[in-house]
């Protein structure tokens, strides 16, 4: 409840505690003998949820719940309790095993999500592969594990400083990683036909075909999604396009290319590439593509770190502090967002 | 000389051919069918020095002489031809086998060299192994190799998103390298005995002491030069201050890491280390450095790339840019910093 006297409002953390041990890392434990660092104005409690959520007149004596991927399914009559209005904070990207639809549809309640929190691993793994294979990292490690060879003796790599790179779909992850990449003055190409013009920076040339990125850059680095659009829509023709020290980033779906323009591009030309993506998972370790000197591939893990509950508790922290100070938040889930949701 | 009509100055490109092979890439010069594309204001010839420099009254035709690492030192007698004030644009960072001092020494002539061309390329490199050691690609490697393992199976990596960086030295390439860094939001600790409060940004915390470096930081950036302040200056006990997920990237000099500090670290602790350089070059196959999963190495290539020429054909075309229209030059060489070349 409310404390009228200062005005903290009273969250309760709903995670089990094996979730707890996983998110809650001890360096933010230890912060200040509570949760993480619990925002100004937000007092934050831990409630039980081991053997399902709590009784709904022990929740509704809070302003905010903060759920997670392991709490239990909240009662749908929290949605009618009484008048107050309520703020769910929810520290995962889908949320529908954990919040009833009851809950976005009351207009007593505002709920959110992480957003894109997860976008920036995303596009950070992206980055680790992009520069991984431009400094040649696999060929560097078969060499330097043989003894067979010293820097200049090497293949040299080339630098992402000033190089043009096309952005194959600039959604979320995309536009993170334009953001990552900007410091390197990259001269930068987008082929989205569904962004919106705004979405599109005043630095980087929109094209309107695939042709004319591949045709255009020295680096293409993919975020489209999967769709029948999109997929097997980079052929060996397309590869071809790309200069002899060309490079293809993938950490978005494997479909995208076709797998035997992408085996016969390997085995070929010098053309690299960074995949974090396969066509089948896990990647046959008899591939080509983990042999090649020309080839970094990563587990399909972008998305996935040990200090990733820093990040998504930053994340609520900065909607919790919002809350507290009557601004809006981010990252909320309507109805039509959480039915699309898998 | 110079065309009284239209203003523009005559450059002379002073290279053997085996090095405008390579230091010209095919792309630079087939731009416009000059070498790389001119500067607005500037025609540039191509002089045959395989036989040694011109004869000083054919140099002394052109406004502007532009050398690079295998250019034969040039007459000293040019910097007493005549009145003309002339520059000479070095692509190189060192330059005392082209350039003699009577040139520097000069009041008619301005002389520059590469600048911080070099430190993208290291900062680059830097980036590039903290961004795979935090996100495990030694041993992602192994494991897509044999197959023992995908995506969960494997130690989850870190992220960089608002880690806290320790930076040991910022002259040059530390400064490129917290640029690169910036769009991650890490906090920035600095310590370098050195460094002029106008060098530390506000964003970042000055330390004065390495213990309190590593007590405060999840990552340890190195880049101080090797002295015999910091020779050695890394022990045990320092590394021992970091967290159990912490990092330390060395792309300076290997000397600064005690060699026994740095072995035990890699076979006590989950410590993670980046390695550009190594106390014995090249390093051992057999060395725990190259079959340690928490360590990543490159064969100290931090500034070779192939692409190389293109930042430095840039920097280059800057300054002469900058000359053309009369500008302050960047990255000039004066009799103190000649001296002090090796």
């Amino acid at each position: 409840m409310s404390d009228a006297h200062t005005g903290v409002k009273k969250a309760a953390l709903l995670l089990p505690e094996e979730a707890l041990r996983s998110y809650v890392s001890a360096r933010l434990a230890e912060t200040d003998g509570k949760v993480g660092s619990s925002p100004a104005g937000i007092e934050v409690e831990i409630l039980d949820v081991s053997g399902g959520p709590p009784p709904t007149d022990r929740l509704s004596q809070f302003d905010v719940l903060i759920t997670g991927w392991r709490t239990p399914l909240l009662p749908p009559e929290l949605a009618h309790f009484d008048d107050r209005n309520r703020y769910l904070c929810h520290l995962t990207g889908t949320l529908r095993s954990n919040v009833p639809r009851e809950l976005i549809a009351s207009p007593k309640w505002i709920v959110t999500n992480w957003g894109t929190s997860i976008s920036g691993f995303v596009s950070e793994m992206h980055l680790a592969l992009l520069l991984g294979v431009s400094r040649r990292f696999s060929e560097i490690r078969r060499v330097m594990e043989t003894g067979e060879g010293w820097k200049r003796e090497l293949p040299p790599g080339t630098s992402l400083f000033g190089r043009r790179i096309g952005f194959y779909g600039y959604g979320l992850i995309g536009r993170e990683f334009h953001k990552l990449v900007e410091p390197f003055g990259v001269k930068v190409r987008i082929f989205d036909p569904y962004a919106s013009p705004d979405d599109i920076p005043a630095s980087a040339t929109r094209v309107s075909s695939l042709e004319e990125l591949f045709r255009e850059s020295d680096i293409i680095s993919i975020h489209a999604g999967l769709t029948a659009e999109t997929e097997g829509s980079i052929d060996y023709r397309l590869l071809s396009l790309l200069p002899e020290d060309g490079i293809v980033v993938n950490t978005a779906r494997a479909g995208i290319i076709r797998e035997e323009a992408l085996l016969q591009a390997v085995e070929d030309t010098g053309l690299r590439f960074g995949l974090d993506v396969f066509h089948k998972e896990p990647l046959d370790p008899d591939s080509p593509l983990v042999s090649s000197p020309t080839v970094l591939c990563t587990p399909h893990s972008a998305g996935v770190v040990a200090n990733q509950f820093e990040m998504i508790w930053a994340t609520a922290q900065a909607n919790l502090l919002r809350y507290a100070s009557g601004e809006d938040l981010r990252f909320v889930v309507d109805e039509k967002l959480y039915d699309r949701m898998t």
